[in-house]
């Protein structure tokens, strides 16, 4: 049994011993353990992963002695995830399908241990491809008469598909914060700018205007204010005079659908912890 | 002889035939050209080397002939260079050493085809190194009160220099505006942010605030509106969770001395065109 | 009508001037062009793009009075395009998918201006992602015995077909010396290294070995000499002690998709040009 | 009192718990842990900086506990350093001034916590370099007559001047097997390509010649087998068709230079350990 451990905490001497020294008690090996301070806030962070004769462990059992024994004394807020269980991903998209296209194939190649429930959209342009990939399709238009009906439609489905996290690849629409806080650093968002550079609508456009020379894509857990969300993962390529807008939107698909795949990765192997409004990302 | 011609005028059928003409009747012989039309502004770009039989050619009567024949009926802007000649270049720094130390290392290597007539700094702190190289240094404080005589000593030290264009090496100065009237598109900035991220002062700062998980460095020329100005070049390298301020600070002294030297070495090399606040890059 | 010309000859003065002049007279307008001097072994290269009055040009025409008043006395190499033509992009796949994937989507999306007549496999794994996409798919088996009849039946299917030119996206078999004779430069393979370091099979696994701490990925064209072809693109990432091989192969599929990709556009707007075992990219 | 502590041993359960134990016990706190396993070869690696209370804490007396309690049952190589004890760096040059004045410059802005005892070169070349920055030169020419005596007077002056470890900011010279076996990963070269391509004479010659899009350059420990030894850093810049020889060599100084100087910064750090011929690089 392997199990993966997220935890921060107020910093203070002695953590990592003590929560190894507990590991080994539990009959665990500590085959991983990444740690960080911020200096500034003075946070302690740590991911370990560890291995359990399988015989022995078992999961309540052992949050219940970790909570008592090791988070409550030290104030941490931690998480325990084992090692193999495949986190539920809803995706919402809306008319562009490059995002979802490299989303799916790479789940049909087991390169992303997800279960998909379904894929949302606003449109229905894009059916054919969950079809195409075996995946429930749910079409929720959203206009300004029917957004509140849309909402509720939306939480109902997630809600009944146990959905553990939302990818937003490329959905063009805001979300209600109402959904924000149900999945709070659990909805992934990918920006088509190099944040927090261009944010808002038609970043390529102002990117084209400003005649930068290096476009980006970000991608970041959705907060209440737009675009200013914890940033998982940011990646840039040139441009110059000689690429139009439209370039600039080509060379950008390239960079969104690898962005948002590598902040999923990162989110589905359990590598980030929120802070701050910042991400601590373990690599 | 060899020239360097940098051609902008409204776009229309021929204007490559007709340059091309002109110079082989003038007993040259084009060695490169690289042209661009801007199809939104609709404008044409070009930049053309040209070999010349150095017994024939006389700049002067090339000039005059080239702007009736060629340059009025197409109503270019255009300048002509003639390659070897080194444009002579003004350095403006405050603290900071390390843009200095590159560009004078690379100036001592023969790496940067000018003539550096002096250094110019609000502090006296770098003058040893103005004296290492063998360069005039000048102190020139800036205060509130001294600001007016600083300025007027400023354009008078450019103007009895004869200097062509002015990098601003780190320079912690608010250039004033006459000074960029009077070297409009010749003052060169390095900002260590990735514009338009995080102008204005303290973008490091900024940066390690927002979370990005990528710091960058913009080169660009001085307009009037603070950090706003046509970007020549840009570079990006990575940052963590792991790096504190003074981390993004040490990595962003290699970018920024890397993107200004290239943005130097661009202007002197003649590759760059301003239009509309942006620029056109000819590699 | 717009078309595309692609130059290659012996340097001398004067050749733009009368390519320019040639497409003038005909009634063209020269909306793009770029052009290079290979100083080294003294080649001039030119790609121009030009918009034709439609009623008036016929390719055939175009091709027979180009051919003698401009490509013959300069002694050029030469081709010409009319834009909009599809080119017929034949896939050879092995069992790796993500390469597939990636240029089906961008074929779906309309990112490719390619006809894909068939796709074909000494597999049968990836024939559902064809059938996916709605593509024939040939299935055909490669051993000891059956290569010649292999080879044969591949031949068969590009002339039947017409297949302008072949994309090898992870195909895991050398190609036959005819296929390459039948095919020069314009068989396009991903290899899974930074070229030229390791060359031949399994490179991750000696990048690994190695201790590299960048791997790359290289699209050339294929020639007799194993991995050894003109070079149209390379891209790299970084890698540390921390990554696995599978973490190195992992890594490596999103470069190995995005530089195919890439190769294959560039291939498709017809940017390319094969001399002295090397690629001029025009941009 | 801070101390850094760099670790490898035999992989096996606890030894996280055991040295954050005993540093506890003596007094100390871990503000930093890093830890590493390469899975293939079943080495554990770990590096630490803890913070001691001055009073209490005596190097000699740590050093000799630990070997005791802790290093010799887990069967670990370790080494312990001050933080803030400066290492003294040789450099040695032949005639390229790009990477002696890179260094010289973040030393004198310090950039680089080291002591530069002496730079030393087989030409006369840049004495004026040192000599600008104040630090002693030894001229000591290399011709197959002389190699047995240079050798040597390399040697003592190594002792003499207690050398920590050596630079080679492109020293054109072949290091003669003494001198690599007295420092044994202690020596950091840099070579101008992406090894393991290029490597050898003349690299981005051969770059060139094989028509690359990237170029490279890689700082290594030196070993007996040349270019082969341990990476410690690489980095990449893009080429194009357009570029001559001259400017691989130009964009590549730009590379050497600060792909060296990281490599030093992170030996200076103590973040580096070798073992099987690679690196373990702590960020």
């Amino acid at each position: 049994m392997k199990t993966t451990i997220l935890i921060h905490c107020p910093d203070q001497p002695g953590i990592v011993h003590a929560v190894t020294g507990f590991i080994q008690e539990k009959g665990g090996n500590v085959v991983y353990l990444d740690q960080h301070v911020d200096q500034e806030a003075d946070v302690f962070f740590m991911r370990l992963e560890s291995d359990f004769d399988s015989q022995e462990y078992e999961l309540e059992q052992f949050r219940k002695s970790f909570e008592k024994e090791i988070a409550s004394p030290y104030a941490m807020k931690w998480q325990v995830y084992q090692n193999g269980d495949k986190p539920r991903m809803a995706i919402f998209v809306s008319k562009y399908n490059h995002c979802l296209y490299d989303l799916l194939s790479r789940y049909h190649a087991g390169e992303l241990q997800v279960t998909i429930p379904f894929i949302l959209s606003n449109h229905a342009a894009l059916a054919p491809i969950a079809e195409q990939f075996n995946i429930p399709f749910h079409h929720v238009p959203v206009t300004k008469e029917t957004k509140a009906k849309a909402e509720e439609k939306q939480l109902r489905l997630l809600r009944d598909q146990k959905v553990d996290f939302i990818v937003l690849a490329r959905y063009m629409q805001i979300v209600s914060s109402t959904l924000i806080g149900n999945y709070l650093n659990k909805i992934i968002n990918i920006h088509h700018s190099f944040l927090p550079a261009f944010a808002g609508a038609k970043p390529y456009h102002a990117a084209f205007e400003r005649g930068v020379k290096i476009i980006g894509a970000t991608s970041h857990y959705v907060t209440k204010e737009l675009d200013a969300g914890p940033i998982i993962e940011q990646d840039v390529t040139t441009v110059s005079h000689s690429h139009s807008i439209s370039d600039f939107i080509a060379k950008g698909r390239d960079l969104e659908k690898i962005v948002l795949s590598r902040a999923v990765r990162l989110h589905v192997q359990r590598k980030t912890i929120v802070y701050n409004n910042k991400t601590v990302i373990f690599s």
